[in-house]
């Protein structure tokens, strides 16, 4: 077989392909061969098939759209944030513009360009945030705000035109660290590797006896902020110890257009419905998160204890999780469950294929296509992590697993921020690779899975891996994880609809981590009903009464 | 020394007494020889002014107070609930409008009747809940909800007159176990100990595989309801291990009188702001929460561990504190320290006085009214509890403690419950026991003990013991508990309104765990800001635009 040509090189510059690149524009992860071999026998493809690239979007924008702003509007805008902090050209305007969903690239592939910011503000501070927020307001100008620009479901769409703040230019510093209380207070802006960085080096940087972590280490953490993680409520990789973004937060800044909130950060208190709480999840569309107290946690990795399982079918697997997150000796940090067809490509991905293990396995009647994948971590007191590694592994010897040792999550953790890049080299030979995702409670995990991958291979000739990834004593989450090959963008569109309506119908939640945005926002009514809509709405009224903020997500029109 | 004559009778039927005196009627704890003598002491006191008690409110009620509701709303109310679930007897009305304070079990000893409900209806159902919320809603008529009625800061006062709608007499009922998602769907009016007796008895009930328990235990663990629990964000003894109220629920249905909420019941979910989180904490001014989903807990009482420190001083036993509240292995589920004064009394109560550990303790040189007492204990899974403990040891051992086994903590666990008892048997001899609280992070509970207890003590003749019982890795509460000999109603709100003024003021919150409810509300503006009163004032009149719902409490007159 021969091994496709992929692109090695980075985006031309100006090019469509340089805005919906994911990452590095030097950073690749091509598909290995025996993904290729499977895509090629999946859609009856052969090597001819991998040498003519369709569109790769390496072309050069060139477009006039208009802005619908005014000359006296920017020069405001100029006369807030500085000339160097402004710009109206066309590059820049779609660059802030676009998101990371299929859908974009999808478009910027062909060339089509939808709406697009009419301008893109990079604000010095929080003050320049403010007087920003009170012009948009009295002007009625749309505002929407860029943080790394991970969003896969339009978070930050331009929907109706206005103005794009970025967060990551100027915003991006620690501004106070506390040992006492193990927190930091931070600008909204800075991104994952600068803030994780900051923390592991606080002996250095802030004279502290320990090194410390933020705990939140999602798919998109080199390029995301920790704005954005906290207002989308993401949950990161190590979720199952650590806790959400929502929960990693002690207190934030906000600016509305009613005004600016800075939240009380009491470790608890019962002083009435929290405002953080109310906060949490708002997506943008209430104000601008502008400062953040994280809750941080000793960095202590060589505690971290690894461990890797095969169970013999998902059922078996599914039972072991849920008995080691209602355990009660504590939560591993990396905690995922492949079902039979993720495990069969992640054996391959991670090596494991035609290892000793792979056949100790299958001489033990762990057969392909029906085991399961088991891998993880502990943080934490290393006594406290050992004793969470004994735990899993007898509840996995129970459930008839058999150990992989640290092998199968070694393999993993290097590239576990890397899968995203085998978009770009699958999409120049017509192949599509998305995900959906979605939180399910114990009782409904096998319905929901059933019924949403029933759905997706229903469709001829379409891979659909899942995995379970974040887990509580009360459910878990599913993360769907398709490919197809598909060159029409609305008949695309139109498969990802019907498997969120399908993911919406069997009983899972919209979305466990990837969050609302304008993708799933029409089923938001009835998902939550019309009493919690209206919940929603009357708070969005109080925020922002003239709908500038963020306009056209979580609740459409509104 | 005398042992003064203490009350050993039920309060009389019908008396003033019988509505004040905390829980069962034939429930007592006097306070001890010890106790009495310090007492004597600090306030100048002889055996004889323990004879002659003052006024025990055992006299019966008899008041003629009008009802200013009209026949036909009586009746629309009758016709709803059944005759003999509505009452307009003068007892009932005072009695379902009586909470804990100190300040109406004054009143009702000096037969001082302030505003009572107009009449008390005990609803069979949540149906008639909802026609009863809508028919207030059109004849403004203001309604209360009566959970288990132990509020200490007016929860449930009934402001502006109206109905009280009582929980717990009907709405006392399990409606589903769930043992895979582990949650039970409880409806609001079932008390603490029926509530836990059931998930015990889970194997013989349910059919369950093991027993369960619901993880919290308030003070008032007894006479209070699951809903009261859940609305006003209590925390019980163990919350640092379960979580406080708000975190053990997973669902709710509420009815406002702008419709009924059932809030999705997903592990985790990133659908915007969530309506459970904007729901908690508003301690009945948005709607009456009829049923929660609890989440619950493995029973495992034979693998709970216990311990017991004393330490040098405060400053030592806080540290220790911290350095086990951020150690990453897991929390302890009790967990205490006391300052010296507590100590000082606490080691009278506890019986450690005068035994082998006092001696030890003295020649050891842990000087009294400079140790503290540290208890604790640790619940979960057996190696998880032992690692606990092992970890506590060494900790303490390290900030120069001593340790006391398990003695103290297992002489405490009995009595639990039952220190609310003390105080009308004090009380019938002028005496006047209380408490107030606040969250605090660890940067500020230094600065908030010294100031409030300071202030406290500048009181002539004040006994002021100060605890932390509820820990966080950013910080923990502080309990004070204050006996003042005290006859005059004004001058003891007065110096009760002082010291919250001090709390506010040093930087704690209003409350950790009791609450705003009435009595801490007037503080609110001032410590969230007008933005963030505004927020509240919102959902406030979104979900109840007339005003009915509890009107007078954490938003005053809103």
């Amino acid at each position: 077989m021969k091994t496709p040509k992929w692109i090695n090189e980075a985006p031309k510059e100006g090019s469509f392909r340089s805005i919906f690149k994911y990452g590095d524009p030097m950073g690749f992860k091509h598909p290995n061969d025996r993904l290729i071999d499977e895509l090629k026998k999946k859609f009856n493809l052969s090597d001819n098939s991998f040498t003519e690239m369709e569109s790769t979007g390496n072309n050069i924008i060139s477009h006039n759209i208009e802005s619908k702003l005014s000359i006296e509007q920017v020069e405001k805008f100029i006369s807030i944030s500085g000339k160097e902090n402004v710009s109206s050209k066309e590059y820049d305007r779609l660059y802030y513009s676009t998101g990371k969903t299929v859908e974009e690239a999808m478009n910027l592939r062909r060339s089509i360009i939808k709406t697009i910011t009419d301008l893109v503000v990079h604000p010095r501070n929080k003050s320049e945030i403010s007087a920003i927020v009170i012009y948009c307001n009295e002007q009625r100008i749309p505002i929407y705000t860029f943080g790394g620009g991970s969003s896969v479901n339009f978070g930050f769409y331009p929907e109706k035109g206005g103005i794009t703040i970025v967060m990551n230019t100027h915003l991006n510093n620690i501004i106070s660290f506390n040992e006492t209380n193990q927190t930091v207070r931070v600008e909204s802006g800075m991104m994952g590797p600068d803030f994780e960085e900051a923390l592991n080096n606080a002996p250095k940087l802030y004279n502290a006896k320990t090194s410390f972590t933020c705990g939140h280490f999602p798919q998109s953490f080199e390029y995301s902020t920790v704005g954005g993680w906290f207002i989308t409520l993401g949950s990161g990789q190590q979720s199952s110890y650590y806790g959400d973004a929502g929960e990693l937060v002690l207190g934030v800044e906000m600016i509305s257009p009613t005004g600016n909130i800075i939240t009380k950060e009491y470790p608890a208190t019962a002083n009435g419905p929290k405002i953080l709480d109310i906060i949490k999840g708002s997506e943008g569309i209430y104000g601008i998160i502008v400062e953040l107290t994280w809750k941080i946690y000793k960095y202590m990795p060589d505690n971290r204890q690894r461990f890797g399982y095969i169970f013999p079918n998902w059922k078996a697997g599914v039972d072991a999780c849920r008995e080691i997150s209602q355990g009660e000796f504590g939560m591993p940090a990396v905690f995922r469950i492949s079902d039979a067809e993720e495990t069969h490509h992640g054996l391959k991905l991670y090596g494991i294929e035609n290892t000793i293990f792979d056949k100790i396995m299958t001489f033990r009647a762990y057969k392909p296509m029906e085991r399961c994948l088991f891998l993880g971590t502990s943080d934490g007191d290393k006594h406290f992590t050992k004793n969470i590694k004994r735990k899993v592994h007898n509840i996995c010897k129970k459930h008839g697993a058999m150990n992989l040792t640290s092998f199968p999550v070694k393999k993993w953790e290097p590239g576990r921020y890397r899968d995203p890049y085998l978009r770009e080299d699958l999409m120049d030979y017509g192949i599509i690779i998305d995900t959906l995702e979605t939180g399910v409670s114990w009782d409904q995990v096998h319905e929901v899975h059933q019924q949403v991958r029933e759905f997706i291979k229903s469709r001829p000739n379409t891979i659909c891996m899942t995995h379970a990834s974040h887990f509580y004593a009360q459910g878990t989450n599913l993360y769907f994880i398709f490919i197809i090959k598909e060159a029409d963008i609305d008949a695309y569109r139109e498969f990802q609809e019907a498997i969120i309506d399908k993911i919406h119908k069997s009983g899972g939640s919209l979305s466990h981590h990837h969050g609302v945005g304008r993708m799933v926002a029409k089923w938001m009514p009835e998902h939550l009903g019309e009493e919690q809509m209206n919940v929603l709405k009357a708070l969005k009224k109080h925020f922002d009464p003239n709908n500038i903020m963020n306009p056209g997500k979580q609740l459409l029109n509104q």
